[in-house]
């Protein structure tokens, strides 16, 4: 039983949870955008519509970045919009080296500040891996927006409301905290 | 230096901290309930108002419970209301016996399933320790309410959005997944 990695490239603990997952999880990109948007009214994160909240977020991320030995810096924009990286990291999620490609636009984001909705972005993380730019058409064919779609909504049909989360034995466990314990589950 | 444990009777997470935190905390209650309404217009609990979060929390709880080997019984009424209990606790803060006292309203509200808002069940715990009834009236003169609603502002101004939050060393801790790096702090 492999167990399911559902992640948001938007979101900072969902960082933390792709430098921590093991080789053989299952890759699931989707967007929390539109979920939160049908349950709460909103497409923003909660973490700016709360500052209090979002400042705390910050200075966490921080610290577990330090105690991780992970880079970080703070974006200067958040959230960063990850639709075309989510649509190329479902199109390569069975590939050996989606794991890497994950890390590399996380890393975009939240090490080195840079905009991972530009094309130019995303296409450099898969240079750094040696796969083709044309990656990025073969995303963006309607089969495959329409396959992030779908997974999006059985991210919801789940019960999924946030990420990271993950799935292990058809149980749903929320949050890089909680990573260990999906991994342990039988 | 001490670590200040922050913690609201009616949070089921807080139940979890409370069965873990060392003997040396500093035990701060508070209410949760003005600060979610200042905060974001409501007083009930986000897990009430979000179906997808509250039932992940409520499996969570249940999991998370059989893995600390901590009784657990889902409480028939969610939020209680913990004001009374979180009086005496102010009142009390500095005895020896705080920490089983808080341990026993916890276990109460979500290991009995009894209304910690019932003078009864919070003097129940009380005698349980050999404490008289007698505190009960100690902790709702003026001054002790007052005390309260002190600690709930200080709550806020430290930047507190949930509950169990830790301080250490200036430094804010949220959730019962950071004591460990709350009591590591330095």
């Amino acid at each position: 039983m492999r167990v399911e990695f559902w992640f948001e490239f938007a979101s900072t603990y969902s960082y933390l949870a792709a430098e921590r997952v093991p080789r053989e999880v299952l890759y699931r990109p989707f967007l929390l955008g539109p979920i939160f948007q049908k349950r709460y009214g909103f497409l923003d994160s909660p973490f700016n519509r709360d500052p209090a909240r979002g400042a705390y977020m910050w200075r966490d991320l921080e610290r577990m970045c330090t105690k991780l030995g992970l880079p970080w810096r703070k974006p200067s924009v958040f959230p960063r919009n990850g639709l075309l990286a989510a649509r190329v990291a479902i199109l390569c999620a069975e590939e050996p080296w989606i794991g890497d490609f994950v890390r590399g636009v996380y890393r975009a984001n939240f090490a080195e500040d840079r905009d991972i909705a530009d094309p130019s972005v995303v296409a450099g993380v898969l240079a750094s891996l040696g796969k083709p730019r044309s990656l990025l058409d073969d995303a963006q064919t309607g089969a495959n927006k329409e396959r992030l779609r779908a997974q999006t909504a059985r991210a919801e049909e789940l019960g999924i409301f946030g990420a990271p989360s993950f799935l292990a034995g058809g149980e749903l466990f929320f949050g890089n905290e909680r990573l260990e314990d999906a991994l342990a589950w039988r």
